[in-house]
């Protein structure tokens, strides 16, 4: 008995323990719960990049005035084809492991973008069953690229080296010059020779896909970042395209003596594009100076560049995606070797070019295979294909 | 002083205790900010849904190209109509407990998705205080129904029986029947024998009506859903619109010769009208086959049915409601028997059936009290209730 | 050896504590997690309010028809040019501090909100590098107006004394009066005698702008309240917009005796308007009556009072921000006397006071600046600026 009152004081306080514990498990909340949260929230910036595909790449390209309902639907049918393919294959891990479901629908998104800006390069002159047939072909080469720059594919370029994060490369220069060598190997005399025009409606159509695209530009950098760098990279992402605006519609004005809509309505998201690669490391000012850069060189591509490439090879690139995805894309991959400290240059590099020569290569090819569908009658119209009243 | 020792560990343990316990309340995290982050991630999903509501049914019905203007003012009112009415009642208790204030805010979007649908099957044919009448009218009727269904309403359907998730039969049958229940009892010989036309603008706009819904369609379905649920909730979505927008562009193709721009815009989305019933219990494959099959179906009614249907019960069903939210709902409802494991076969078809026959006995009432508030002069036109300039 | 029996229970109680200590450390989620998820979720209400400055304000400034380009490129201008510069003298802190990186970004896009209500009253009428420079002297004075009434500037306004969470009056009033201050220095008689005219195509598309206002309205007014005042602000705001397009579909109609598309689409906003001060203290119905009482407001200023105002002060307000923002939002201020319980009268009028004579004041003599780079030719036309093949 004289021993027990030495184990009163020590039974309390177990008490008390156990008590504790069971409230903190009761109270506590686990860290499943957010997960969850967070991939909830990831899932509200996959529907923001969703608005993109559709509403902002669709509405983008229905500048040309005669083929809106084409372009339209060339919209629906690459974003349907492509994203459940990459989800499919990234299902099996064939190009490596794509993380969580949510992770691969984004990652699936950022193909489908890829895919758009190629589609871009020749909107016009593909039947509808070819942009299906685009589609089919170019996910399997984008994945074998992403692949290779994020996932240590054939050991090219080491996990981690290559900053890309919001895919300046991978997807906008990749799409671009996929896109050049799709249009390089399949542009016709005729289409050479059609005019592209556009109308006071389908410019304001294509100012409103812009529009589309600047508000979401930042969850379609910050995707996968982490949470507590959201914020930050979104912000950036805003200032780069607040400059490359600023810069467009000064650069539109100067180099061609008034301004061009198109201009407008393209050239401001090259700091979307530019940025991208170091959204979630450049600070606010290095972000604002990167997008005024963007958006001036951007132009340039549109009211000088273009002539030239076009005349050089022979080829129509209906959105001029080399001027807004190309340069601007490749600008962002290099300004990260300035703007990331550590840097592995090499990788870098390697991974800038390895990309440009199998974006090239495999839309050279697909050309090729394009081309053996045949050509449409007249481009740029929407009578051939849909039925139309007017 | 001997036993005071003994006290001295034990009284060590329980300061340690109970600052443990502190801390944990200081800097530990409640179930409450847990609950308040969640329901912050609902009303997210609900600015989604308002979106579809406004911009997606508004301009998916801008088709009509002499009733833009009177299209999206009738969206404006119904909308404005019918949300605070559901908000009003929901919070009496009439027909069951509605749950938390953002819980309310989703069904009551839910009811106005309903009653848009059934409004497209008469739009162009009410004027502007009969979309009011409409709305004032459908609301109980929906909330009836929907009362029956989840809640037990006359013990008819058992609590949790039916399965309905993302509304196929709830929302877009009901609203589609319903429809069809007013265009029977009002379409006039006039109003059959005047063309519904479109044109190349009304289309374009019509698209991005269409655009805006599918963007958004993968939060309509997982509005309420566990959080848990919502990523795979919305993939299978994306999947199920994916696979009948493939399946649209072939089928009206096949079917027509030429593409329709307006089953494009339309029947594209059955795959989200027919994923709704198991949209967070079907596996990503099948989501994407009920996708395919929802879009085939749908394109067959546009291109096929309708015509049928409108001769042989001498209506006019404005924007095709019966080919995309009723054939589709009723098709998602009946998927339901056999994707979901140990569903309860009675309770389903009990659900679906008595669905369509409320919806069609409440639409063939409201269609003969809306008839007593007269006619207009000319359907399809603008300038009879607004000033026009041009 | 006799004591330590006394030492094994309390021993063992210690190891369960620091065990039970260490559990939680590990499993238990940091005040800081939640601290990023809540600021992830600050961001969606911003991307939120993005698509209301660039898609809403821009395509609501469409209507004037042959202007649609111009308008879209001024809002990009005006936000490209104001979210960095307020960003920037926020980060400096010259107008008081601004919170957090995303509470800055937030007040940044508020005071853009701001600039593009002013651009409203003077749209047309300005050259492309005018609106710029609206936009560096506007955003100085908007912050000082918003460092009197928020941050106790001068200690006019006590800290917290002034109710106006959505920014009826700091946001739509001050955005309103400054426009009327421009107009009023600026207008010139050819402008005056020049008509302003809408079409179909630009009706509908000033519609699509109204709608994404309407639909992110409530993140507009959430964005800075408390997490666990986001629901409540939200469905405030949702029925005081459904009370305003209501109450404007009937002031229109018995006003002018057919209905006008440009009162429906800004009339209707002015619910939002309205609610902006008291919209996370109203009660449901206290938020329908205000909308409803706004709505009516509004349309009575654009059918009614808008041709006494230019007439009287000669002057052209291209929007009509004077009978959206400038009425709506006094009547917010002034609402909050009533609605807010034990609201500080006092500060309450001297706010509205002040902002009133700060905004014409400062609109004033920022018209005189900008008159003196000189007017357009001919207003309301693209061509002046554009190239412009139609």
């Amino acid at each position: 008995m004289k021993n027990l009152k030495h184990f009163i004081l020590p039974t309390f306080a177990l008490i008390l323990v156990l008590i504790g514990a069971t409230n903190v498990q009761a109270q506590g909340v686990s860290s499943e719960t957010i997960a969850v949260l967070t991939d909830v929230q990831k899932y509200y910036r996959a529907i923001h990049i969703m608005a993109m595909l559709l509403v902002g790449f669709g509405f983008l390209m229905v500048f040309v005035r005669g083929y809106g309902r084409s372009a339209l639907t060339a919209t629906f049918l690459l974003v349907s084809i492509s994203i459940p393919l990459y989800y499919l294959i990234g299902s099996y891990g064939i190009f490596g492991h794509k993380g969580s479901d949510i992770d691969k629908m984004i990652l699936a998104e950022f193909a489908a973008a890829s895919l758009l800006i190629t589609a871009g390069a020749v909107l016009g002159r593909l039947k509808m069953q070819q942009y299906l047939i685009l589609g089919l072909l170019f996910i399997p080469f984008y994945m074998f690229n992403e692949w290779i720059m994020l996932d240590e594919g054939f050991g090219l370029v080491g996990k981690g080296q290559f900053v890309d994060t919001g895919g300046s490369i991978v997807i906008h220069a990749f799409g671009a010059l996929f896109g050049l060598g799709v249009a390089i190997s399949m542009t016709t005399k005729n289409e050479y020779n059609t005019p592209i025009e556009a109308d006071a409606t389908s410019d304001r159509f294509s100012m409103l896909g812009s529009m589309m695209l600047w508000v979401f530009w930042p969850s379609f950098c910050a995707a996968l970042v982490l949470p507590e760098e959201v914020v930050m990279t979104g912000i950036n992402v805003i200032l780069a395209l607040s400059g490359a605006t600023l810069a467009t519609a000064f650069a539109s004005l100067k180099l061609r003596g008034k301004i061009d809509a198109a201009d407008i309505a393209n050239a401001s998201l090259a700091g979307g594009v530019a940025i991208g690669s170091v959204c979630n490391t450049a600070s606010p000012a290095e972000a604002m100076i990167i997008g005024v850069a963007a958006g001036a060189l951007s132009t340039f591509g549109f009211a000088v560049i273009q002539a030239y490439l076009q005349k050089g090879l022979k080829l129509v690139d209906t959105c001029g995606v080399s001027n807004l995805h190309g340069i601007p894309g490749i600008f962002g991959g290099l300004v990260a070797l300035i703007v990331v400290t550590g840097i592995n240059y090499t990788a870098q590099l390697a991974g800038i070019g390895l990309t440009i020569v199998i974006a090239i290569a495999a839309g050279l090819i697909t050309g090729k295979i394009l081309h053996l569908f045949g050509h449409r009658k007249e481009p740029y119209l929407d009578a051939e294909e849909f039925s139309v009243e007017d």
